[in-house]
């Protein structure tokens, strides 16, 4: 038995064994946050458990159009001490938000997470960076509680799979992630189906932000890398929120030439939000971890203040120099 | 065996016992029309025959990141009476620009294609609606010819599919092309490096002219049709090409609340080249059939030439005749 599968077991043993359960993922949740959330909860509320799945903010766009207000909650339960709370996607603590503060209430954490920089804040850890995503992962927690085919949860499980692999092309695309979703669809799931509720993706005060964007374009390196910045005016002038702009750099990253793309945006005055991905195999994780960040090699992320254009310099300047290292 | 067997053995005799292939896709080609034309003509030169892979125009980007000009020529043979020729992906002779003209001058035409509205042009047609793309129909060709495990040509083949099922998303995502990928991937063809070539897509020039587009926007039926048009200005404005524009109706198509998505682009004076693409479930391609074009369901497309506003009117209008007709 591999250390994987004695973790798949001990979880499953909990889950089987406990009653009431608190589960979140991270804050700006993605694909992968948001259908491991979705397809946890519905599996333990099939076998009858009480499920609190809990989100920081309602659901923008694209995924709001999973349908899953009708069990998500914003607030907190009045008492935690009942809870087993379930941690899906999140590197560290600061990933969980405000429920940061309440982590020592729980019964017991259990933390389920596929980035190689966890910090294991949870009772129960199970951190396996080779999984594509938390979904992966949750594929052998739902298969081992014996849960019969449900076409929302394992299309949840899907949707977790195709959006964190960038529709099987990212370099976590293993021959593990496509034999379960060949199995999922195997079992009936319409990837259409899933898909066709989410693909009201943008709406156009978030395109007219991209042209903001476009018109701003900054390159260094010969144009090996690029810098766009957000700032509250221009988010004010297109009429957008910050969360018209959370999937923009996987567009910005297509562009010819670029290796390394950084999205800025200002979420509060003088504090901002980078976004960085990495096409040419720098570890941009690095740079996201001296910041107080995380992420993957080819994404990750981090929070700077400051005056933007001294902040702006010292983030460039380091990714420079990492590249003149030959890190990649 | 089923008739797609047969034909599978019908057409692999024929590449078995014939020694030159004359290998096309149609016009303005897709990932799938690359990919399948890249991997046929690898498995055929693998086994020692003499191929001419056939190319319109040199590629564009991303696909020029394929590596493929190697091998791709984009002159015909003086001599077409000694070649065999494959044609890949084309619903119909106009799809195979100037070849379509020598087609009555191969010593055979073999027409693999997976269109319902296919018109059957070949000696031999297997034309499989079911198959999400053609790659899909040549993984059992190349089986079927028995070359060895060979990671360029299976990585087209998995190009094909990942782009033609939109990263396994759209409504072609079938249990059986999953089940091909993810072969393909235990036989050793690595997803993200077949990407990361292609990586590169879009130049900031095509960024530039989605801008203009997006200023441009016009929508009838309450939203839920949306129509962008690129003159011959809009291209010289932004110094970019008509192949700049390609893909751009699959971001326009993410345009919340959008169910059908025109993009109309000026090829030459007075002549525009429209694409169409359905949400709701309309068959876009019985528009594209009206005016000479094809496609699918969700994906179809044709050309019309005259007065902008005239064309317009008369496009939308259809369109919205069939949607109060309740076609979808």
């Amino acid at each position: 038995m591999t250390e994987e599968n004695k973790k798949v077991d001990e979880i499953v043993e909990i889950l089987k064994n406990q009653n009431m359960f608190f589960i979140l993922s991270h804050v700006d949740p993605d694909g992968d946050a948001i259908g491991s959330l979705l397809a946890l909860s519905l599996g333990l509320l099939r076998i009858g458990k009480h499920v609190w799945p809990f989100i920081h903010k309602p659901l923008r766009l694209p995924y709001v159009g999973l349908d899953a207000d009708k069990i998500l909650r914003l607030e907190l339960p009045k008492v935690l001490d009942e809870y087993v709370c379930v941690a899906l996607d999140c590197t560290s603590e600061n990933r969980l938000g405000e429920v940061s503060k309440h982590l020592h209430s729980f019964k017991k954490v259990i933390n389920i997470d596929h980035h190689k920089t966890n910090t294991l804040f949870g009772h129960v850890n199970w951190v396996d960076p080779e999984a594509s995503c938390v979904g992966e992962m949750l594929f052998w927690i739902l298969k081992g509680l014996g849960i019969p085919f449900d076409k929302d949860m394992w299309g949840n499980i899907y949707y977790a799979i195709q959006t964190d692999t960038g529709g099987f092309r990212f370099d976590n695309t293993s021959k593990r992630a496509l034999a379960i979703a060949h199995c999922l669809v195997e079992e009936g799931v319409v990837p259409w189906e899933v898909f066709s509720k989410t693909s009201n993706a943008r709406k156009v005060e978030a395109f007219k932000l991209l042209c903001e964007g476009i018109k701003q374009l900054e390159f260094y390196n010969g144009g090996s890398v690029c810098l766009v910045v957000f700032f509250k005016e221009d988010f004010e002038g297109c009429h957008a929120e910050l969360e018209d702009s959370e999937d923009m750099i996987e567009l910005f990253r297509e562009l010819h030439g670029v290796q390394v793309m950084v999205l800025a945006r200002e979420i509060r005055a003088g504090r901002f939000k980078f976004s960085l991905r990495s096409k040419a195999g720098l570890d941009v994780s690095q740079i996201a971890l001296r910041y107080g960040g995380g992420g993957h090699r080819s994404a990750a992320g981090f929070e700077l203040a400051g005056d933007w254009e001294e902040i702006k310099t010292e983030v460039i300047q380091g990714l420079l120099a990492q590249m003149g290292d030959g890190v990649h």
